[in-house]
């Protein structure tokens, strides 16, 4: 696990993840906060089902991007923030089941811009999880008072 | 504009349009309907907005992969679907605004896989109406009844 | 055509074309440098086929890449460099032809990164040139002497 | 390690990569062939370099695709070939060092695509090899004789 600059990261973690407006909207959840590490889940629901009433590949991708988004922030220093440039999805599975987790982990932490990565599991009931989507992208870290 | 291969293909995109639970949460309708150019747009509402009040990139991606999905469902054959396999968006500009207009686009139409793009703007009042996301990926045909 | 920031741009995307081992090696030719477009072709030869005898994709990716990166040099400062951070292909076509034209050109140049897309087409004899490939990604600049 | 389709997996593997013209004119050999994993090797050499002297992003993206498509052609059935359909590459060091070492590898395997990855490391001497670039996307299996 790598080493935070910010022994705060946590905080500021969970203090943004309740500024989201959306992320209330979808249910979602933070599970874990650690350094270079964040985990969210959210419910599948009717609310936010694509046309064969799988959950829709905007509630993986949303939540897979806030896991990526606030890894990357747990490595940053005080007063800054994360922005998404990019993203990359695969949808390798249809996301079936009670609830979606995202998982975050970061490969590059560069002072101009960070790697990081996600994957999305569906989960039901007792059943092995399974792996519905992988991610990819660029964050770039800004101080939060520009 | 390129040639239907089904004269019905509005009707499929709007039926399909219509199951999406999804769609209705995030206040979404459909503006345009033509062989491989569908446009989608979204209010901007605290609900689907991010930590600073911005629209989530949630919200862009998730109306810009239904405007990309749906541009290549227009060009597919009666009885087939098609769903997304892998996609990447750019954020160019906070999503700052009313609402977003996510537009889509076919860069080619294969019988194994469709190549499809959106582009997403912020609209303002009478404010001209600003890029905010681009996107680019694979969508799959599928026979529904598969 | 956007204003460059250095009215010697031209100079500076030549120097380093000129410099790169590999555009010599694939044959590459700059065809065009101008503010955020720049042509590069090359030769579709056997030492650089893949098994079918058609341009491996590598070449439309080198050349892509740099016709990409090169529109971009041309729209930073004096002293700045231009590096790829992440690039997508997407190869819409078998790369057939007797030579291979690369055009770059740009999303968002900003300080801190520049989005780029590049066109890949294949040219043979008189016929109408096919689009082979298109590409978006990330280029970050940098000064030279850091 | 998964169950090859095709005991006669590594021949067709070694043909195919005998007939690109692009690996020998790179240098580049086959380190290792195995289920859904393939490793190729290429040297530094100041022909493959960009405008630095590192090696060019080219050499990464090229036998890196390679290595990928290898990977995925390993677990298809005989007769069956494989094509790139997208495929996107996050540089994240300079390639510095003697050689680069690309290393295939396979998320999901379907009948009507393949989800494949890559990742290239550079080597000098008895340094630690550094982790130089991450490749992600899309391959097509196609009948040979089609």
């Amino acid at each position: 696990m790598p080493e935070p600059r910010d022994p705060d990261f946590a905080r500021r973690v969970r203090a943004s993840f309740a500024r989201q407006g959306m992320m209330r909207l979808l249910g979602a959840e933070l599970l874990a906060v650690e350094p270079g590490r964040v985990v969210i889940a959210a419910p599948v629901r009717p609310e936010t089902s694509q046309q064969h009433g799988y959950a829709h590949a905007g509630l993986a991708w949303t939540i897979g991007d806030s896991a990526a988004g606030y890894s990357a922030l747990s490595l940053t220093g005080a007063g800054e923030e994360v922005l998404t440039s990019e993203m990359k999805i695969h949808l390798l599975a249809p996301a079936e089941g009670a609830r979606l987790l995202a998982e975050g982990r970061i490969l590059r932490a560069g002072r101009r811009l960070i790697v990081a990565a996600a994957d999305v599991w569906a989960e039901d009931g007792d059943a092995p999880r399974r792996h519905i989507a992988t991610m990819l992208g660029t964050m770039i870290p800004l101080r939060a008072d520009r």
